[in-house]
């Protein structure tokens, strides 16, 4: 029987794959593995690698973990790790509880006033791992991280996370409008980050559902973004400094409540 | 006559010197010279050079703003880029009049509660840039900035601030620990942030001038400069997350009061 985009074969699957993260690179596979709040799924490997303790230690460590181990030609390896000048013939999939759909996330929310953070063209991956570790350390439900226009969680998001993203409450989408427009229709307040708005953060007074959307690092939120916005919020800032790292404001939102 | 160490004159060129940040690199130096908040003081080109359209730029923008203009051999610019290997055979000498030496500040400072950051062997460059940005933007008076164990204010901590370290106020000292001590003495408390400490920022009630001490990226706050802190203090974090960003943690100082 084929598998049908509303059948629930089909929803159980892509429930599945959202809650799945594939890393490649020897080391960051192995530095993954050694995490041992880690579960692994499946390691996969290239035929063509030649052996060496690196890859043996892994092996060791992903089946002492529970994971399957599959064989590839190079070429298939590539297809797995969608990077095959950095994937050094190893992947791996992960499974990590707290990625889901984002649509998944609003149909059941784990509390009635959630704060969510949306990320908005942020290519930097310096900043989308040091967004998730403030994120993830700090008093929010969920980071929206859609498809395109981001940094994907890659080797360079992990290491500036310090390995939280293993344990992040990732929520996915595949347009960043689309998913900002459902929740709006459930009455999520949307709110844009940037240093222009009257209305402070510290002004704001809010008895809903929140999401705040980080913009592009020199660009700030894009434009179709910034339209669906129920309204634009800034941090004050002395001496005339004319923005914060986006990843500090991340981190200012994720903790307002913390350090009052 | 010759300067000795208390006398007038040399306390003078002492306290002149220190609000000079001298910069090197010839992309770095355009750069600073075209931000309209930084004012040059001398430009200093090897005589090596060869003609090149880049140094044209730098040599008519450093006389438009006033800069005194002086040619060395390539060995005395190395001595005064210290860092033959990058300097392009330019540097400069910028006048930051937020610069000054951390015992002046004590002599004088600017209100009787202010609050200051001091960094313990932070040397990640990207780090110090962040911390110094973030600190001009938010509630902080300066930042004690020692000449050993940090990472140097050099272009690469320049870009990271995002050109604010031109308006920040760095305070400089040789040790740390003296200049702690010196700070106790007049009153002020300083707090160790450690992610093992009982109190949160949230619960310190201080009535007093303060300084928040961040410590190295992996080891924390040093030994020596922990014996001297009236306090150690953490932000709680949650799911288990273990350390927090240090440009983040500053961050979170800098802006407590502003966005509560």
């Amino acid at each position: 029987m084929k598998d049908t985009k509303d059948s629930p074969e089909y929803l159980a699957k892509k429930r599945a794959f959202s809650k799945m993260l594939t890393l490649y690179g020897r080391k960051p596979v192995l530095e993954a593995l050694q995490d041992p709040s880690v579960t692994p799924f499946r390691l996969h490997l290239a035929t063509s690698n030649k052996p060496v303790t690196l890859l043996d230690d892994i092996l060791l460590l992903a089946e002492s973990k529970g994971a399957e181990v599959r064989y590839h030609t190079r070429d298939a390896l590539s297809r797995i790790s969608k990077n095959s000048k950095q994937d050094q013939g190893v992947a791996i999939d992960l499974q990590c509880p707290g990625f889901q759909q984002a649509d998944d996330f609003l149909a059941a929310p784990p509390k009635a006033h959630f704060e969510l953070l949306a990320l908005d063209g942020i290519t930097n991956p310096q900043n989308v791992g040091m967004i998730i570790r403030s994120a993830t350390a700090g008093a929010i439900d969920g980071i929206i991280l859609p498809e395109k226009g981001c940094a994907p969680i890659d080797p360079l998001v992990i290491k500036a996370s310090a390995g939280t993203v293993f344990k992040a409450n990732i929520l996915r989408c595949s347009s960043l409008v689309k998913t900002l427009k459902q929740f709006r229709q459930h009455g999520t307040h949307v709110y844009g980050l940037s240093s222009h708005a009257d209305t402070t953060l510290a002004n704001l007074t809010s008895h809903s559902a929140n999401i705040y959307v980080l913009g592009n690092e020199t660009k700030g939120v894009s434009k179709e973004v910034s339209e669906l916005c129920n309204k634009h919020i800034a941090i004050p800032m002395n001496n005339n400094v004319e923005s914060l790292n986006v990843a500090v404001t991340a981190a200012l939102i994720a903790f307002r409540t913390v350090i009052r």
